[in-house]
C-alpha cells in the first residue's frame, strides 16, 4: 500500500483531504506523468530481477522467470493510467498488486512452472484516447494497430492549456514519451497463460454488503459513440422559438430521453462529453457534438437501447427546425464495442478457491458470505484478454461504490486482501 | 456597400458560397483583426478629415467639425466586432454606414450646426466578454469602469489554439492590441446631441412583409446569467441512475423546462455556452456551467420567467442525486441586466421622416407600408446611448432574418437605404 502511494506522485490530482494521501490522480495516458510512472515501474521491476518489454501500443510486460523457459507466463495485469479527476485505485491497484507478488515470491524464494509477468496496459481508461481498453485490444487482433495509433486525443483533453496546439494521436503521443516500443503489439509477439486482474470494485455491492472479496464472473456489455447534431446558428435576441434549428436544445432532449430508454430496459446511458458551437451566449448553437455511453448486462440488451434512440434521436432532431424547413441532424459514429463477457471457468475457480482460503481467518462465523460473484459494470483489460487466454477477476470493496471521483477509496486492508488472493489464484493456476 | 465588404477583409469567416464576399466574420473584440480594422478605421476618419479620439474602453470617437465648435457633434454609431461565427452586416454595416455618411457630406459640402461624429463601441456583441454592450454602457455611466475593464474573456474563446495561456480580461485585450485609450470613458467625457444608428433587424418581420426601414421605437428586456451546477463525478458504467448526482443530466432537464417557461410568458430564453467537467466518456460530468439568455418584451415579463426558473432549476438539482443524499446544486450569477428601453420622440420622428423621404420614389402605389415601427429583439449600442441622450434606431431587413450566422445577408440597396436615411436623420437632427 505504501508502494501504492508512492507510486501516486506522479499525476497527484484534486485534494480532498489533510492526509499526505488525501488526493485524487490526474494522470492521463501518455501525458508526461504517465512517463514518469512507467519509467518507475520499469526500474522498480527490474531492481525484482524481471525481463522488461515494450510493445507498439505502450504496453508494459515484466516477467519474473519460471522454471521452464519456452512456456507463457500467467500475467497480473492492469492499468497505471487514470481519468482526469480520478482516484488512486482505478487501475494503480492492479499494477501495484502485481508487484506486491512478485516482492513476495522473491521474498519467498517461491518458484513456479511458467513465468509470472506484471503488465502495465496503455490507456485503459479511455479518457484521453477514446476507445478503453484499446491496447489490450490491440494485443488481442480485436483492434487493428494502425487504427489505435491514429486515434485522436478528445477535445476536453486538446483544450488543457498544456496540451500541444494540434490534437495528439496515440502514435504522436506514445513517441513523444519514448514509449513506441518496437515488440509487435500481439497475443501472439507476446503470449501469456492466463490473466488475472485485481481492481476496485466501482460500485457499491461489495462494501454496502459488508463482504470482501468479489469473484468476478462477467462483464455487461458497453458501445461507445460520438454523435453530432447539426442546427443553424441564430441570434438568441431575435428568433422566435419556431424560427430555430437549435442544436443544444435537441442535445438536451435526446439526453433526457436516453435515460427514460436505457432505464426501461435495465441499462444504463450517459453522456460525459459535450461541445456546444459556435459558443457565444447570444447565439443559439447550431452544432453539438457529444459522447454516448450505453451500457447492459447482454450485447442484445445494448443493441436495443441503441436501435430506439436512434429513431428517438431522428424525431427529436426533426422536430428542431421543423417550422423553417431546416430540421437538426442527427450523426452516429460508432467509437467501441466491447460486447458482454463470461470469463473462464478455470480462472474463476482458482480465484473462488483464494478468495476463500484468504478470508477463513476472519473473526465472522461465516466467512464464506464475506465473498461472491459478481458481474463488472466497468470494462477491464481482462476483456480482451480473454478473447485470447484464460482470465478473470477479483474485486475489492471501495468507499460508496464511488470511482472516477478524486475520493475514491480502498482501506489498506481491502488492498491487501486483493493482492494476497491474486497471488494464490496465480500460483494454483500455475500448478494447474 | 463595397467599402463595407472592403473592412470584412480583416476577420472573414465561414464560407458558404464561391463569391468573394461569401463568408461570414469572425472578428472577436480586441482581436488582431479587430485591430486591424480599428487602425483602417481610424486612417479612413483622419483621410476624410475628422478628428479622432480614443478612450479607456477602445471607443474610437470620429467627428466631422459643424459651425459651432462648442456644442457636442451627433453621432451614428455601431461596432465593427463579431461573432465567433457572425456575418458581415451586423454592427459593421453601422459604422460603414456613418463612414459614407461623412464622406457624402464632405463630396456635397453639406456644413451642419454641430459636428457629424462616427463612433465604433467596443464589445458590442458580448461574444469575448460577456456583457454585450458593455463600452457605449461605461460611457453611459451605467457600467462601472473597473467591472469593465476585469471582465474575462469567456471559456469558449480562451480555448481557442490562437488564445492567451491565461484567459484575458478586456484591459489586457485593450493594452495588448494598442487600444486603451486616454480619454476618460463617459457621456460627460465624449458628450453627444444625438445617437443614431442602422442596423439589420436580425429578424424576419421587414423581409417577410417585404418592408424596406423598420423605424425602431423600443428594445426589449434581456438579462444573461452564469450558472453552475455541481453535482458529483462517477463512472457512467458502474453507477445506477439513483446513485447519480449528474450535473449534465440537470442541465438537460433544465435547458427543457427553460424553454417551456419563457414560452408560456412569450418570452425568450436561450443557452449558448455549456462546459461538461472534468469531459471524460466514462465519467459522469459533477460540474456543468452554462450562459442563460432570457428576453422579453418587458423587463417585467423577464424578471418573472428568472423567478419561476430559479424555482424549478432547485427543483430539478434537489431531484438529481436525492438517492444519495448528495442532490446537485445550482448557483447563478448575473452578468448582465438590461431593461426594456423606449427611445426618444424626437429622434423617431426623424427617422420616420426620413424613412418616408427616402422611400417616396419607390414604384410602388402606396411607399407609406414600406415602413413600419418596430421593436428591436437584440440589444444595440443606443441602449445605452438613449439612457444619456436622445438616440434611435433605423432597421432593414435581412435575408431570412437570419443573424449570428456566416450567411447574415442584406442587399447592397437595402443597405444604401439604410445609410440614407440615417444620413437625412442626423442632418434633421441637426438643424431642430
Ligand atoms: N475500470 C474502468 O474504469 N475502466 C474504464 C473503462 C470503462 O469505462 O468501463
Ligand atoms: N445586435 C446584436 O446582435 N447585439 C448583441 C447584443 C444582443 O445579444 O442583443
Amino acid at each position: 500500500a505504501s508502494d501504492l502511494h508512492h507510486s501516486c506522485q506522479w499525476g497527484s490530482g484534486i485534494r480532498w483531504g489533510n492526509g499526505p494521501t488525501d488526493t485524487g490522480m490526474q494522470r492521463l495516458a501518455l501525458s508526461q506523468d504517465d512517463k514518469s510512472v512507467r519509467d518507475w515501474f520499469i526500474q522498480t521491476m527490474k531492481a525484482l530481477k524481471c525481463n522488461v518489454t515494450v510493445d507498439e501500443m505502450g504496453n508494459i510486460f515484466a516477467v519474473r522467470p519460471g522454471r521452464r523457459a519456452n512456456v507463457p507466463a500467467t500475467f497480473i495485469g492492469s492499468h497505471l493510467d487514470t481519468q482526469p479527476t480520478g482516484g488512486r485505485y482505478d487501475g494503480i491497484l492492479g499494477v501495484l498488486a502485481g508487484i506486491e507478488v512478485i516482492k513476495t515470491m522473491n521474498d519467498m524464494g517461491l518458484e513456479t512452472e511458467g513465468g509470472v509477468g506484471v503488465v502495465d496496459w496503455t490507456n485503459e481508461e479511455g479518457a484521453r484516447f477514446p476507445i478503453s481498453m484499446v491496447s489490450s485490444g490491440v494485443w488481442a487482433e480485436c483492434i487493428p494497430l494502425a487504427h489505435a495509433h491514429n486515434l485522436k486525443e478528445v477535445p476536453t483533453v486538446a483544450s488543457l492549456p498544456t496540451a500541444a496546439s494540434a490534437p495528439e494521436t496515440m502514435k504522436s503521443a506514445l513517441q513523444k514519451i519514448g514509449y513506441l516500443g518496437d515488440v509487435p503489439c500481439s497475443y501472439k509477439s507476446t503470449p501469456m497463460a492466463a490473466h488475472f486482474e485485481v481492481h476496485i470494485e466501482q460500485g457499491p455491492y461489495l462494501v454496502s454488503a459488508n463482504q470482501r472479496v468479489g469473484v468476478v464472473t462477467a462483464v455487461q456489455a458497453y458501445r461507445w459513440f460520438r454523435l453530432n447534431v447539426i442546427g443553424r446558428d441564430t441570434h438568441t435576441g431575435t428568433t422566435a422559438f419556431e424560427h430555430r434549428a437549435d442544436a443544444l436544445y435537441a442535445f438536451a432532449q435526446m439526453m433526457v430521453r436516453a435515460r427514460e430508454v436505457a432505464a426501461s430496459k435495465g441499462c444504463l446511458a450517459s453522456v460525459g462529453i459535450v461541445e456546444a458551437k459556435p459558443g457565444s451566449v447570444n447565439t443559439v448553437p447550431g452544432q453539438v457534438s457529444f459522447s454516448l455511453d450505453i451500457r447492459g448486462p447482454e450485447t442484445e440488451q445494448v443493441a436495443e437501447v441503441e436501435k430506439e434512440l436512434r429513431t428517438d434521436f431522428d424525431a427529436i432532431a426533426a422536430a428542431e427546425g421543423a417550422g423553417i424547413g431546416k430540421p437538426c441532424r442527427v450523426e452516429w459514429t460508432l467509437d467501441f464495442d466491447s460486447p458482454a463477457v463470461k470469463f473462464h471457468e478455470d480462472c474463476i475457480d482458482c480465484v473462488q478457491q483464494s478468495a476463500q482460503a484468504v478470508v477463513a481467518d476472519a473473526s465472522v462465523a461465516d466467512t464464506k458470505s464475506l465473498v461472491r460473484t459478481i458481474m463488472s459494470g466497468a470494462g477491464h483489460d481482462s476483456v480482451f484478454t480473454s478473447k485470447r487466454v484464460p482470465t478473470s477477476m477479483i474485486f475489492i470493496p471501495c468507499k460508496d461504490g464511488l470511482s472516477h471521483h478524486p475520493e475514491e477509496f480502498s482501506t489498506a486492508d481491502d488492498c491487501a486482501t486483493g493482492a494476497s488472493v491474486i497471488l494464490q489464484a496465480v500460483v494454483r493456476y500455475d500448478r494447474k
